[in-house]
């Protein structure tokens, strides 16, 4: 009988956040791949465009003109998803054909005045400065709505439509599926095991090291166990911590130093701006400010799609959108080739 | 005080199959693209490329050549995700960090003996052999699998990395998530309305006409009231029915006509081979075909990506994959749009 070899033959992973199976299939990696090639990061971006409205000074689909600003700079989304007033859909006729009012904000935040920049080639002060926006922004949009959520979207294989560093901020008045579904599983653990999942989760990966990417004093970067992408990471306070807005001085620089060095990583991986998706989760907000949410812990996702090379990405598709998420490569193989990559970016190592 | 209107004003609507919302905002359609657009479909695919291993004649992967097969033709996926004998990982030494076996079978189906067919483009007859054979390997892999995940990835856009018209076959120890939770909802749903879910709807949709694409005496294609992907649609029968091998023989051929239909309109919604992923669900097999399982319905889903033209596609991204689905259009506004789009396929039309 053979011996079980994670690398070699394929099993499921579950993944306690989202109450679900993943398959993985690491020997799927040797397969010759003959599909599509993406275009390749763009690399030659103007560091100022003026009619690019994410720009210091340039105009806005709605007329408005942006300042001529220098650090982060926020507005509303000229085209929101979710707006403040919607009128409410009433009662549903049937249980098949149910519908609700959905009412929320749209914001999107510019990281920096120049477009030809990205978090792992800023400063720390300068992604610290992205970081205390982020608080401003749940805070204040977090006073009235249920859910704010915080994302990015990296690169043009991940939608991004613009490539000046920003993210986006929708806030809305009712908890959506994602967050909905981590509040009940990290709800049903802390009940079962009176500690909070992810600060078990972390103590325990601390202890292990085998999935960590990176770690600092406060934080810590691992491929989760369950990873569905083939590079997704998980960056997740030491501390127990409800909320973005309830990280100390400290955790926030801190915070500031992993990000750049994940990043970099990131980066440094097939040499190339890496594309992804990321996004912070923590205890829901408005009315649930008032209510016990010890069962969480703050923590962001990154989810990148690439998984051979700058142009090779992973398609999340048939059997994983029909039956199952599937990935081609373990954790613990992706935690051990983004660890020991170098932590100077690739573009400022020659110099 | 304004009223409601679908179409302006963003509200969430609930998926009962899968028990979680999703968030319609069609007046975002408005809103300009300046993103990535995707490469046009190949158009100019040769009939017959003997270095395609999945040609007749071609020699595949492991050596093995492939008959000059006329028909369908089934062979074993030289990179198999699924193997029959992986080893059990064993006994999980933490709820945190679960795994447990997975054991399997990949196959690969090709429909037609030409590389430059796809199925709208198929006789009604041709189409048939493509059921009979999905009905025999439904049969043969479900004796011993508890699931056999029947699916189409269609277009590069989709991850396919063959041109040549297939679909897969991948069959599973294990219920994978996504039936796993449409087996859970049916089930309750069944248990409160004394009637299977799906029979139901597909009831109350043929009654309503609002978002029918197209029907005939035993199918029905509905863009669901809770469609995720833009021109997602819901392929069903009429009768209840628990399985794909249960159809019967006039079904069948009333099965290969309406998916001529359908994705005939598919392309002629954009005039490209339209790229999507779909696939077959239906009652568990294996173990579970000595238990009730009345409250299942045979059904396909369809997930197209295309939003906006044949280079522009729906991106899941940020909010989506952090937070939840979001659509730029209404189903109702999508299945009008496909259901007045002839059903002569835009190559034939202007012979
Ligand atoms: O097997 P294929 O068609 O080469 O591969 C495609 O479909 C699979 C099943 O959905 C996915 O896991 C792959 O990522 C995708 O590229
Ligand atoms: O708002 P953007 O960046 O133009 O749009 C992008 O992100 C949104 C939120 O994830 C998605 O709904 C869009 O499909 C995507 O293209």
């Amino acid at each position: 009988k053979q011996t079980f070899e994670p690398n070699e033959h394929q099993h499921i992973r579950y993944n306690p956040l989202r109450d679900e199976w993943i398959l993985v299939s690491a020997h799927r990696m040797k397969r010759p791949w003959k599909g599509q090639l993406e275009k390749p990061t763009e690399v030659n971006i103007t560091r100022h465009d003026p009619t690019n409205p994410l720009c210091p000074g340039a105009t806005r689909a709605n007329g408005e003109v942006n300042p001529e600003y220098e650090s982060t700079y926020v507005f509303d989304n000229d085209f929101p998803s979710l707006q403040p007033d919607a009128p409410d859909p009433g009662p549903s006729k049937h249980p098949l054909f149910q519908s609700k009012a959905a009412r929320g904000d749209c914001k999107v935040m510019c990281f920096h005045p120049h477009s030809d920049i990205t978090l792992p080639l800023m400063s720390i002060p300068e992604i610290r400065a992205v970081i205390d926006k982020w608080v401003e922004l749940m805070v204040e949009l977090g006073s009235t709505y249920q859910w704010v959520q915080i994302f990015e979207n990296k690169g043009a294989m991940m939608g991004c439509s613009n490539p000046h560093p920003h993210c986006q901020v929708w806030a809305s008045s009712f908890l959506p599926n994602e967050p909905r579904i981590a509040d009940q599983t990290q709800r049903d653990h802390y009940k079962s095991h009176k500690m909070p999942m992810l600060v078990e989760y972390a103590k325990l990966e601390s202890q292990n090291k085998e999935r960590i990417v990176v770690e600092n004093e406060d934080w810590l970067v691992v491929v989760p166990y369950w990873a569905m992408w083939p590079f997704q990471t998980l960056l997740i306070p030491r501390r127990h911590v409800l909320r973005l807005q309830d990280l100390s001085d400290n955790e926030r620089d801190s915070l500031a130093s992993i990000m750049k060095r994940l990043l970099t990583k990131y980066d440094n991986l097939f040499e190339v701006s890496f594309p992804y998706s990321m996004g912070w989760h923590g205890a829901p907000t408005g009315q649930s400010l008032l209510d016990d949410n010890s069962h969480w812990q703050l923590h962001a996702h990154y989810y990148p799609p690439l998984l051979r090379s700058a142009t090779i990405r992973k398609f999340m598709v048939g059997y994983e959108l029909l039956a199952q998420a599937q990935r081609d490569l373990t954790p613990e193989q992706a935690a051990e080739r983004l660890r020991n990559l170098p932590e100077i970016h690739y573009k400022l190592g020659q110099n």
